[in-house]
């Protein structure tokens, strides 16, 4: 199955198309999400990945963000992949919320039980940008990245590990230091293994704005006051102080009251996207 | 149990609360969701109800229109009620997605097996208004109504039958003349009984309509016309000749390639929201 079309609803004077394919990377079958917007029906169109957080699959951004009404007005294309491979059959894969199917961490696995499966970052980076690109009414080289939670490490760590192949990023919410945080080191040591952690440091937004000498990227992150997950996950106010010492020009705004949930990315996604579209116009 | 709050959530500077309480009307505890603007910590603001479909709860909604950003435009709270009383312990009340739990069709039953719990009618119409006018910043005499499918047809017949209550009326694709469809049928003869068909109509818009002579009312209906249940279930030609031939200028609009989902619901909730506000400011 190189892929196939499992719905199309029409949304916005564009379409969300469902498709499927089976994933080498992953050694599953895999399905995703795209925005298509009516522009796409003339030509290929910019393009924002979105990567969502735990327990979240392919449908929560397209279903719950609104962002297809603000993409739509720009005429950008939205695509939403899943969270983790699905179906592995990897012993204790389905046993936590916060660990295995629903989180892949977008990291390639080196732990021999999990590598074969658990290679989110590959995926995200190769295999499934050559499939869209290929496929579909995208232009590959105007593409970026945004994430929720999970999702906002991985879009952020992606971008810090490949800038040049997108032309920003945004994130909600991020856990943005993970190997100083109980979700970040319970998938590091399980799919990474505990001994070598300078291999953690590859896949930490933290450690690899350090490592940024001389290289001046911008993001846009925000995150709410009232988040639980605040202080013990996300880690924002050490991502703050580093991308300050780095001397980066990042913008990090607090929205008072915000929780972690999709009402919170909701009222923000405009934001989101015009900061996307405006790069992507480019 | 008066109320009771299970959730908030900031959105849009305003919030989302989540509330649960004693039906004396169902006999069972309910939920509801309501979004309340920002401008509702300084006084009472107007409200839509917003009816929703088959199979729905209050989340559905709340979560899935991108409502919340037009309604915190305009300073309008968002009431969003369940769909069917919730574990009254009825047999068969599970057996189907199309009647029973999540399938109340807004009317009162009659039938005894079911006369004590499905009594939506009175719910939406009397109980659970005076519980957000009593305890919640919301301005009882600047309301309206809308809602979808089943809801659609909740929100243009409880309209019809009150119309001084509601400041406007709109829907989205509402089973529009139920004592002619396959789901109203089902609905109607098991809650209100086969033998007595003028009691059917008195739940039906087509022939609420045909009852209204020289009172004139208006409402907004979007219908997609990719719709699958359009021919079979919602009959809207049905609808648009009997507004029609009553005189009444309705605004009844087709659009081109739209289903049933949420997907067609956001793309048109802005234009439903300012149609209220307008009349709600009035």
């Amino acid at each position: 199955m190189a892929y196939k079309e499992l719905a199309r609803n029409k949304a916005f004077d564009g379409h969300v198309v469902k498709y499927e394919h089976a994933s080498t990377e992953l050694s599953c079958n895999m399905k995703f999400n795209v925005f298509l917007p009516k522009e796409s029906q003339h030509g290929a169109v910019p393009a924002i990945y979105f990567l969502s957080g735990l327990t979240c699959t392919e449908d929560n951004f397209i279903q719950k963000s609104g962002a297809l009404a603000e993409a739509a007005k720009h005429g950008v294309a939205l695509i939403a992949p899943d969270t983790s491979p699905r179906g592995a059959g990897i012993e204790g894969e389905d046993d936590s919320w916060d660990f295995g199917t629903g989180a892949g961490f977008y990291l390639d696995a080196t732990d021999p039980k999990w590598a074969k499966h658990y290679r989110m970052y590959s995926y995200i980076t190769r295999e499934l940008p050559a499939l869209v690109n290929k496929e579909l009414p995208i232009d590959g080289t105007k593409v970026s990245i945004m994430g929720h939670s999970m999702g906002g490490h991985g879009a952020l760590t992606i971008y810090l590990k490949n800038a040049t192949n997108y032309k920003t990023v945004s994130a909600f919410s991020p856990i943005a230091n993970p190997v100083n945080c109980p979700w970040g080191q319970k998938a590091f040591s399980n799919y990474l293994g505990v001994d070598d952690k300078e291999a953690w440091k590859e896949y930490d937004t933290v450690e690899l704005l350090k490592k940024l000498d001389n290289v001046k990227v911008h993001a846009l992150v925000d995150v709410g006051t009232s988040d639980n997950f605040l202080e013990r996950e996300l880690k924002i106010d050490t991502l703050k102080e580093t991308v300050a010492a780095q001397g980066q020009q990042w913008t990090i705004r607090y929205q008072d009251g915000y929780d972690h949930s999709y009402f919170f990315i909701s009222t923000f996604i405009a934001d989101h996207i015009q900061h996307h579209a405006q790069y992507l116009k480019q």
